[in-house]
């Protein structure tokens, strides 16, 4: 599976958007993710002036473009793709999961242009708008309640396609695990002090110490965090021994 | 590799926020995704009882709970992972990416509650907030501008783990293709047309014919729009008939 694009060939397109803070957001998720291009068609006038302050999201949001048609923003792109929820509109068009879509897309960013569009907050893509799309593509949310914050959206979309499919095999670098030794150091050290606060008795020594042995084993130690137990009962230890 | 977890058993956390619109995305992508438990420790006063309003995400903010401290909240959670930015600090804890971290928790939902931690708006998590934590998650943003909107962080980190990474590989339902004798029927009824029209020369037709036949296949039509082409090559046919 692919590993995380470089978003450099995504513009995201933002139709006819109302809210200043949504498209404030959608440019702070496109600086997160390294993604520059931003192109606004139709946006309310007062929308564009107010989400020029978005915080985080000034490098996104001055180079953005306005455009007062559709066909006029995307007339670059290779590849146009519409986001859409599914509710209750018959589609003219093949839907695409964000999960497989976002592959599609992955493969076609190394070699051209590609337009991911955003409708309106409250009716998102019209039908004229998603015939501009070669397809569309759904978030899988829930079906009960499927239309997501315009922000979110791009975000999620986003992170798909950075997402490092790889990475999800790769196990950050481990901590060094306590070795044996260290491990028995620890079992005496308790079992010492366990004996003279009268936890484990005489005759019932050998069994306990097998106990606290797998215990400690399954502790699944650092050799930096048995240094540090080790520290702690033998001060327990000492401070038990000065009041005797 | 797993396929999307039910949220179920995952209850989210966020810890003294301050705006009352964070609470409300927040909520609104746990309902997007199918989370209902939402937990506030120290929230400002009256960013809760603001938020309590927002958007599709009633029934998340009706069962949201209060607390007064970060351990009572997780106190019945069986793993708790907090979600950071790298930033300038040095971690005390392991970091996982998002990616990678979203498998575990997956696997634990299976089993167990787990509780999402999110700091606040300013200052994410503290030292002393992470220390209740197993260990910490990352959202694999830019290094020069990591810092993500608190509700597009929680969006982005449950669209993790409600994906399905099956269905990267699933095609969706493809079309039915036109087969070879719709795509000939096509070829044929063009030819005619542009030899009537004069695009095609006589002398040339033969060649022609190859270059519209691959031509055609190039377009990967469907059996319908096969059908669809027909139609209009037929009717443009006969209004040149009916002029001559």
């Amino acid at each position: 599976m692919p590993a995380g694009a470089s978003l450099e060939n995504l513009c995201v397109v933002l139709v006819a958007t109302r809210n200043p803070l949504n498209i404030g957001a959608a440019a702070r998720a496109m600086s997160n993710f390294g993604c520059f291009s931003l192109r606004l068609v139709n946006p309310y006038e007062v929308a564009f002036r107010e989400a020029r302050s978005a915080v985080g999201a000034r490098n996104v949001l001055e180079r953005a473009t306005e455009h007062k048609t559709l066909s006029e923003a995307i007339a670059g792109c290779t590849l146009v793709v519409g986001t859409t929820a599914l509710g209750h509109r018959e589609l003219q068009h093949p839907l695409k999961r964000l999960e497989y879509g976002g592959r599609l897309i992955k493969r076609h960013l190394e070699t051209g242009p590609v337009a991911l569009l955003f409708g309106s907050e409250k009716f998102g893509l019209s039908n004229e708008e998603m015939s501009y799309c070669h397809w569309l593509m759904r978030i899988p949310a829930r079906r009960e309640h499927e239309s997501m914050n315009l922000g979110q959206a791009v975000a999620v979309s986003l992170y798909e396609l950075v997402r490092d499919s790889r990475a999800v095999s790769k196990a950050p670098k481990p901590v060094t695990l306590a070795s044996a030794g260290e491990m028995d150091r620890v079992t005496d050290e308790l079992m010492k002090l366990l004996q003279e606060s009268g936890y484990v008795h005489g005759r019932t020594a050998s069994s306990s110490t097998q106990k606290i042995r797998r215990l400690i084993r399954r502790m699944g130690l650092s050799a930096r965090d048995a240094e540090v137990w080790l520290g702690m009962i033998r001060q327990i230890a000492w401070k038990l021994h000065t009041r005797e």
